[in-house]
């Protein structure tokens, strides 16, 4: 069997060729666009393809997207007859709440703090807060937002949750949408989750930082279109927020002049609360493509008229 | 009610202050030496007092200790009928459990590579790892060291403990010590919590790291002088281990021109693991005051012939 990665300019596509050797050592691996015999080759696993990438194989069987998405697949054009699968991961609920768990106890534990002051060979140390001392407020408390208020629960914070509609999740009180500004008033440690909609565009801004307690803390792993980052900068300039954790921004990668690198009070962190994993998802593509040369229908097959 | 604070050089004394008018807004609070009139000092609460600090009140009837260990006030002349106490902070293991968490959650998802990168405005990422898929192993598995590990599993982190006698901990394997070899063959994440005693002094050393996985993670929240400082910056130099957060040293404060301070990857945290919060203690020695006023036994008072 053969198998040809196209994703132009991704630096992973090592690991991605070593974790489908690891799980099938007789597959034949090879990477856009220095791979050879494309006659013979029927299974694409790509993020991003060129605009004529596909045309070029003229006995393709299958396209497996290597993430969620499948628009970088489906607004190209498709041969006739050919399969396009997606990954569902059931891993990002979890990746992303420890990725929170690790911020929010940073936070209350002062390392970032700590990592400025040994840069100073300064050894001044500061109380911690306690996690049973904490209220932290998910904005956006959705699938993913209950994952990771469950798991701030788990470990003994105060959890609050803030959506359209009301949730119900055992001991974690849900305010809805008129009730916004009371859920602010609670939250020290703000956590956005939103989707990204017209109605949440820009959501972070001054207005809201006011409602929160003085010297909240906010992590955004929503999207960079909720924050207004001028009003953030007013807030942490002004102590009404004593830090900010941002793993999301409005132009990514963030670029190298953007003045959030070097704001003292704000922890940069390159999208990564949750990455798409090769681990998970190779095996996923070779059992389709076992099940495609065994007749098989495909598991997590895309609709293209549907367009997911 | 009257209460002086003995505690020469701390910087948190004000913290102390305010927290002792909190909790009665009647008390008097001074702090020795700028103290006045002695003859009315019923009640010393201190940590680390001068020699002759206690002959200067002759009315005194209860000093309080600021912390657990109470060496520093028993070392010193105690006047005759005067009762000491002691803290005993439930707290502990939960402090340090949840530290030892963050520092575990930063290393599997490349924190400490994160604030050095923003450093450099650069937003490379790193695939982190799933704490399912990292074993965390628990050098000196004893009280402490079973909180610790009972936080990293209730976490999904695999973990083993290595104590002397073997530990029962449901889902926790415990190696005993002639099994040191085969437990640290498993451990990726390796944390110290063994007491300090002749044999352990040094124990983390060249040999311990090279039982370890290549590449492991050393996290030493028991004592400065379990480490060979020079066995762990050769291990680091080689990628036997690929970093280290030290909360602890030989020497604290860590001094200012030692090379920890500057090592790309050793983490430094002053001592912060867990400290004794006057939230806690406060309330706690007022209760004893209080109690003595009334003629009732103290609470954790120490036994001044056996010393604790």
């Amino acid at each position: 069997m053969k198998v040809v990665i196209i994703s132009p300019g991704r630096k992973d596509i090592p690991v991605w060729v070593s974790t489908f050797k690891k799980h099938n050592p007789d597959i034949e691996v090879e990477v856009y666009p220095d791979d050879t015999n494309r006659e013979a080759t029927e299974f694409i696993a790509t993020w991003n393809p060129p605009q004529d990438a596909f045309e070029k194989y003229p006995n393709l069987k299958v396209i497996a997207s290597m993430a969620a998405g499948v628009k970088h697949i489906t607004s190209k054009k498709i041969p006739e007859n050919v399969k396009v699968t997606r990954v569902k991961d059931e891993y990002l609920n979890y990746d992303l709440s420890y990725f929170v768990l690790s911020l929010v106890l940073n936070h209350i534990k002062h390392i970032p703090l700590y990592f400025k002051n040994q840069l100073e060979n300064n050894w001044n140390r500061k109380m911690y807060h306690r996690p049973e001392d904490i209220t932290v407020g998910i904005l956006g408390f959705g699938n993913i937002g209950q994952a990771i208020g469950q798991l701030l629960q788990k470990n003994d914070f105060n959890v609050i949750g803030w959506s359209r509609s009301k949730k119900d999740v055992e001991g974690i009180k849900s305010y809805t949408e008129k009730e916004l500004g009371n859920f602010l008033n609670k939250a020290e440690v703000l956590v956005c989750m939103l989707p990204h909609t017209p109605e949440t565009e820009n959501i972070l801004n001054a207005e809201l930082f006011h409602q929160l307690p003085k010297n909240a803390y906010l992590i955004n792993v929503g999207r960079g279109a909720h924050l207004n980052e001028k009003d953030l900068i007013s807030a942490l300039d002004s102590e009404q927020l004593s830090g900010a954790a941002l793993d999301v921004f409005k132009e990514e990668p963030l670029p190298e002049n953007h003045p959030f690198w070097n704001h003292p009070k704000i922890f940069v962190t390159p999208h990564t609360a949750s990455i798409t994993n090769p681990k998970t998802i190779v095996p996923k593509m070779l059992e389709n493509f076992k099940r495609f040369k065994n007749g098989k229908d495909l598991k997590d097959e895309v609709n293209l008229e549907k367009g997911y």
